[in-house]
Parts: C-alpha cells; sequence; structure tokens
C-alpha cells in the first residue's frame, strides 16, 4: 500500500477533513472512498480499522480517526 | 502561516499520530508543539479550537483532531 486511503460519508465534517487532507498530502497521494455511495467498501475498511468516518489509512496501514462525523454503523444504516 | 502545527502531549496515541503526521506531510512541513512541555502554548492552542490532543492545524487555519488522547483539561492538570 502506497498511496493513503481517505474514507468519509459524504457529511459536511467528512468533506471539510478532505479537502485539507488533499491539500496537505496532494490528491495523488490519497485514495479517497465514499462509503455512502460504496457500502461494499464498509466490509474492508473495518478490516482496515476504521471505526468512524472521516479516517486516513497511512501507507504503513495505520488507521487516523479524524474529528468525527459518524460511526461505521451509522454509515450502515 | 504557511505550516501546519501539530499539538500533543506525549501520550502514546500522540506520539504515534505524530509519526503517521510527519510521514506523510514531511517535517519540514509542520511545527510539532508537545503542550505537556510547553503549558504556556495551552492559551493559543485553545485559541486556535483545538478541544483536545492530538490536534493538527492546517495552513488554513482548520483544526483537525486525529484519534482522541486527551483533552486540554485533562493536560492542563
Amino acid at each position: 500500500m502506497t498511496k493513503s486511503i481517505f474514507y468519509h460519508a459524504g457529511c459536511p465534517v467528512c468533506i471539510s477533513a478532505e479537502h485539507d487532507i488533499v491539500k496537505l498530502i496532494g490528491s495523488d497521494n490519497v485514495e479517497i472512498i465514499h462509503l455512502g455511495d460504496n457500502p461494499e467498501s464498509i466490509e474492508k475498511a473495518e478490516k482496515l480499522g476504521v471505526k468512524s468516518v472521516p479516517a486516513l489509512i497511512t501507507p504503513q496501514g495505520n488507521v487516523l480517526h479524524i474529528n468525527f462525523g459518524a460511526s461505521l454503523e451509522e454509515v450502515k444504516n
């Protein structure tokens, strides 16, 4: 894994954090995944350790939970 | 403000996040401030909108609260 992955669910907190992260690390360095539009990705996100969105997975596989938008349970509903 | 500022308080969650952030955005692009060692900086952090550490202030002045280490109230005590 060489890119970071940014998981979000389209909430205002998520969108704001997405813009900040893209500015900080560059759009070429991060894959953005909208879990509301791509519910099939929720299982992978959970396996990576994501508990809430927005969250950033680093290239090393660490999970950074940023601010607090919504728990994954809420995204599923 | 052209650099980001990363506030932390030396807790394990903070140190782990610090390493991740430095790898992601580069050590030249972020000023690291340990609020436990520099309690005089707590007031400025609060004015910038920091509620808990670790937190990253972007060059645009947005506050990204990352994971959850400690509230600023806990850092003061």
